[in-house]
């Protein structure tokens, strides 16, 4: 089959491997329907993690199941599916209260999993699935075509901006402001419209991306950022902040950007993964009562609320993919999104 | 009057000082009835934080109206009043929010208002309330001798360990851990039960502070620390540790404990203040998606929740006071808290 392999800093390709097998009695083994590329994925993409040595790459997929073990009960073959950006067996003590990426014995796509057997990259053809009974979440029926974008956003996007707004605390009359305007800031914005916030501001300083955040519910854009946008939050809301921040970028300037935009008292709600030199700065987290919740986001928790209304056409994340290319084009969409000529590419085998 | 003068480490003095005097309108004078030594007036004691020149010190105290401004009109000449540790207005849009430690016209006590008029420290005869009206919480009566140690409480150190809680986001049935055994460590136990948490650990070496934990509601004593104390917290709740920590004491140690005990997806409530070089292990709270939350605490904002069981007896917090020194003695009981041989000291001029 293919799957798509790092070598390095913008050296993306497509390579012939060996088709997955099963090993542990309760995997499976998916067809994958639809992929993408993740923001997350641009760091090792532009060098600022480092690839040591060539390896799988992706983590977000959809797919119909090829062929259970026979321990797996949850689902059969034939299924459509979803998986989220890990694997895990929703048994154990973290599953259960509500942390499935803190999984006992969960795992990360394009590495080994804790029983040994390969847990392929989500941007191939054909992927081995640990525990599946844990990790897949099928749909009631073969979904229809065109619901398949935002049915591949509960593998990561969508759930993790629904995280940032409920680690926050987001709830019904909430002001929130979303800092980051890409695929996860926008979904955020959409799930604290749909926790029934009652103003939500994106930051953002493309149109696009400022047209999607109005239509998934922002109530005002924002475009200054540092102290300017810090200013300007302020101003919006008594002169003291919004209740909720909520940061889906992961660097030094976008946390230090949404701790300073909460008014005292607030929380921000943080799913941008943490590169460089982030660090919280405590005395002023200290004194002026912010607080810091979230993290990597267990969507796989999140599927069973959010899917419902992905079927019934009550939410639309797939909107956030502006660009679809067949997975022969795996480095052009890396670099399409890397050059923000693209918020996200979903990828068709 | 006679009043509390830090020169520098190990260096404390009772002074004779000039009577203050009202000068804003809505200022009153406080005749002080009891007033105490607060865990944060030993880092400048032990010369962590460095005096540069001699300054008031005291923040806690409750005393008796002598005197108010023309515009007072919440509190009387004789009431006995409780002041939190700092003075505020409880009108502003942050006093409103429940954040009046961020009042936008507050200040702290031993200090210039925000008006030019000079507040007294705490630990002294009399004091200068700026904002009287939103600074002082009079009782309904004048309380009974026996009360005054717990309606001390108020002003400080019962309010802040129901902010740890609170900020944690302890409710009924949780599970609790609480680090740091002194005056506020053993409020945010009896903080802790009196939400309705189910188990409470107090991590404390200390005989004397255990059985005054175990009298306020923890049902477990872990006296290991650092991986041992991990190892040991996490065994005690399912092998992955608490829902909620309350961490109380400010160090980099304390905070690490904290973070490393809490389950994964749990919170940690922190109203130690940050002290040295503390900093919050980003990666590690994203890894695990424990979330901080907690700072300087409102107190104010809580008395009107807390006061009424502290004169109906419900709750206690007084009894974290195992020394009571006449006001002549200060520099004692600076000495009996920073050697250990007291939790806390109550002094009365």
């Amino acid at each position: 089959m293919r799957a798509t392999v790092i070598y390095g800093e913008r050296d993306i390709r497509l390579d012939e491997v060996p088709d997955p097998t099963l090993s542990t009695g309760g995997d499976a083994i998916v067809r994958v329907v639809a992929s993408c590329v993740c923001g997350s994925d641009l760091w090792p993409y532009r060098g600022i993690t480092p690839t040591e040595h060539p390896h799988r790459i992706g983590h977000e997929f959809v797919g119909l199941v090829q062929e259970i073990g026979p321990e797996v009960t949850n689902v059969k073959v034939g299924d459509f599916v979803i998986a989220p950006f890990y694997d895990c067996d929703m048994t154990c003590v973290n599953c259960l209260n509500g942390v499935s990426t803190s999984c006992l014995h969960g795992g990360w796509w394009g590495s080994k999993d804790r029983l040994g057997g390969f847990a392929d990259g989500g941007q191939g053809e054909l992927i081995r699935v640990p525990h599946a009974d844990g990790s897949l979440y099928a749909t009631p029926e073969l979904p229809a075509e065109e619901l398949i974008p935002s049915l591949l956003t509960l593998a990561d996007v969508m759930g993790t901006g629904h995280h940032a707004a409920v680690s926050a605390g987001v709830t019904a009359g909430s002001t929130v402001v979303v800092v980051g305007d890409g695929a996860v800031g926008l979904c955020a914005v959409l799930a604290a419209k749909r926790l029934g916030a009652s103003r939500i501001v994106a930051m953002s300083r493309h149109a696009d991306r400022q047209a999607l955040a109005r239509e998934f519910g922002a109530t005002d854009i924002v475009e200054e950022r540092g102290d300017e946008g810090v200013a300007r939050i302020k101003e919006l809301f008594d002169g003291v902040g919004p209740e909720f921040v909520l940061e889906c970028v992961g660097t030094q300037e976008s946390m230090d950007q949404a701790i300073r935009s909460a008014r005292p008292g607030g929380m921000v709600g943080y799913v941008g993964v943490p590169n460089g030199g982030a660090e919280l700065p405590i005395r002023t987290l200290f004194g002026t009562n912010v607080g810091v919740n979230g993290g990597v986001a267990p969507v796989r928790n999140y599927i069973a609320e959010l899917l419902p209304e992905v079927l019934s056409g009550a939410i639309d994340p797939g909107r956030v993919f502006d660009l679809t290319l067949p997975l022969a084009e795996v480095a052009e969409a890396y670099a399409a999104m890397d050059e923000r000529r693209a918020i996200k590419v979903l990828l068709r085998p």
